[in-house]
């Protein structure tokens, strides 16, 4: 026998380190994602799993295809699920419009919005911004007249900004889109499968999401979509997008009838997502997006009862994460802590411009259900209490 | 109540598509991988999640950082898992080291290095390579002489090439870098877990593996780490990582001790890979490497009483993948079709320039077993049977 270790090495055992087996605590996730995971899809992903070029797998990503169409109101071809969370498909988004030069009008009105900012600069985009204060939306006058100050190619706009908890109406940005010739690229990673959103009504270019909230899966596997007007612009690049992990045009002929090799998928992640799509099939897009929108209102009226206010006006604001206004004179953070440790829920603090202003309560997918917010709101009382 | 759906648009049900339950075969996965997954891995995965920020969560992290510290055999500061599989820490070697115009020398030799100078070109690199025909590896006078030649800031090699499954020797190649000034980056993707592999006695600064192979769990939570000589090329680079889901530098502060948000981790297929990463630490590195030689001599002695010869030299073979030439007059491709729909037994055809001269047999983590190698050459016998 061939010695399998060798002469000249020894093993170390300083990082052979002792642990117990998993023992995760049950906490209830009513943050900004991830939620909880419904059982059902909890158990499909632990199904054994088959090999990304098994007979049996390509017919499951054409069912995740044909599911995130329903989910998204899409016709689109290319509707994937990229193999990494929710930035992997936000990145996927940019890496593939974004030439050199490009000029890339971001609206600004949250931490995403930044995100977007930061990435589209590293793939060579001039990037150009519109802002507002954190909690606001745009309307389509700014949209219009920033669209003719600054040209862009690509406008990026976040539809449910996970750090305000605003939603950004998007009916009539298209036509704008259209008339300057410029792609719209949508960020609904806390919309997808709790909010109402039509990929083709809307006429938006390019989406990415994520599994973890409306969608109620495991993160691990995200959404991302296409128009042929997006294909197009990265069909006539002219160097290769520089991200071959991301690159669509690789990936296509993967999720496509040519079933090339590109990437070992996250299979049960995918086994996963299938089955918490479907679950949202069998739902209908219609009684989700009512459910989302009645529980987070006994939320909103819970809290008013409590004293505390909403951080976003309600006619935009999203029914899948609220911002709370943190009383003067409460730690928000302690409340938080208190939350996490004495009754295993959890929920978050704002990020940047609201950080230590809000908390961040998220109702998603299997985790909309009014006896969370029962829960919720008669815990938040107690370690509320002086 | 507010309307939730709008007015203007109606849902569509055109991909609201009716499902079964899933039920996936019960394959036997001996290709290339992925491999099964111990069931307390899969048990693991199916655990509720808690948030990616949770207390609990970032103890997990730290955990795998060790895990894979001791797997990998290395002290090595910045050792993660990648939120995506294999492919993605590949690119995120490249994506944090290369800077354009730096000179990066791919030894190719199969598929993968192919990849690798795809994806380093895509990074700006000047890339060189020095070829062998698939199936052989490169020696220390040829490394020598090629780091001579070209001076490379990069010199990256496939320890384990998948496609041929051949191991590339790598004692001494640390110090022929280091005479030049060069950074040693090494695909570990089918070594990891299933043969001897010392990342710091080597000298190797930056290395990438998956989850699904020798380490026996879900794809889609990727090994990663890079020597403290990498990270300061890293925080040396006049520009940002031109990727910002793979740039070290942001993970970095996620995964030590600052803990800054980045991206939503693969909660559950961590949970995974720490099970897997345990199983390794309770098996111990010499018994899992010795295991994985000797089931693979075992199925190389049942190939040869077969009439059957492999590919690769049998020094430089890999345990965890065997590369077996196809005997003329047979139909590969339709020898490995039987054996999957008949005996539910995934073997692989060869890549590129072994596509239908060769099969791929893969015995990695928890498929190395003694009952795997019977019934696959059982299996294999009868379909062979003309």
């Amino acid at each position: 026998m061939v010695a399998t270790t060798g002469t000249s090495h020894s093993i170390s055992d300083r990082y052979r380190i002792t642990t117990k087996q998993l023992d995760m605590p049950p906490r209830l996730l009513l943050g900004p994602g991830p939620a909880n995971v419904n059982p059902r899809v909890l158990a499909a992903t632990s199904v054994s799993p088959v090999g990304h070029l098994d007979p049996t797998y390509l017919t499951l990503m054409d069912e995740i295809r044909d599911l995130l169409r329903y989910a998204w109101q899409t016709e689109h071809e290319l509707t994937i699920a990229v193999a990494g969370t929710g930035t992997a498909a936000m990145e996927a988004t940019l890496a593939n419009a974004v030439e050199p030069g490009d000029v890339v009008l971001v609206g600004v009105k949250g931490y995403f919005g930044n995100r977007l900012v930061d990435m589209a600069g590293r793939y060579g985009a001039d990037v150009r911004t519109m802002t507002k204060p954190w909690g606001q939306v745009f309307d389509l006058d700014e949209i219009k007249s920033n669209l003719e100050t600054h040209k862009p190619a690509i406008l990026a706009l976040v539809h449910a900004e996970t750090s305000t908890g605003a939603r950004q109406p998007l009916e009539g940005v298209a036509d704008l889109c259209r008339q300057h010739n410029c792609l719209l690229l949508v960020d609904t990673v806390t919309s997808l499968g709790g909010v109402p959103l039509y990929i083709d009504d809307w006429g938006i270019d390019l989406a990415y999401s994520c599994s973890q909230k409306g969608l109620g899966c495991p993160p691990g596997a995200s959404p991302f979509t296409m128009s042929q007007r997006a294909l197009d612009k990265l069909n006539n690049r002219s160097k290769p997008v520089p991200n071959w992990y991301l690159d669509m045009s690789l990936l296509a002929k993967y999720w496509g009838e040519e079933r090339v090799y590109h990437h070992t998928a996250p299979i049960n992640t995918n086994y996963g997502l299938r089955e918490s799509l479907r679950i949202v099939a069998e739902e209908g897009l219609d009684a989700r997006w009512q459910r989302h929108q009645r529980n987070a209102e006994m939320l909103w009226d819970g809290l008013a009862d409590m004293g505390l206010s909403c951080h976003v006006e309600q006619e935009v604001r999203l029914p899948t994460l609220t911002t709370v206004k943190i009383p003067d004179g409460v730690d928000g953070k302690a409340i938080a802590k208190k939350l996490l440790t004495e009754y295993n829920i959890e929920i978050a603090g704002g990020l940047g411009e609201l950080g230590g202003r809000v908390w961040r309560i998220g109702l998603m997918g299997y985790n909309s259900r009014p006896e969370n917010v029962l829960l919720l709101l008669d815990a938040l009382k107690k370690v509320l209490k002086p």
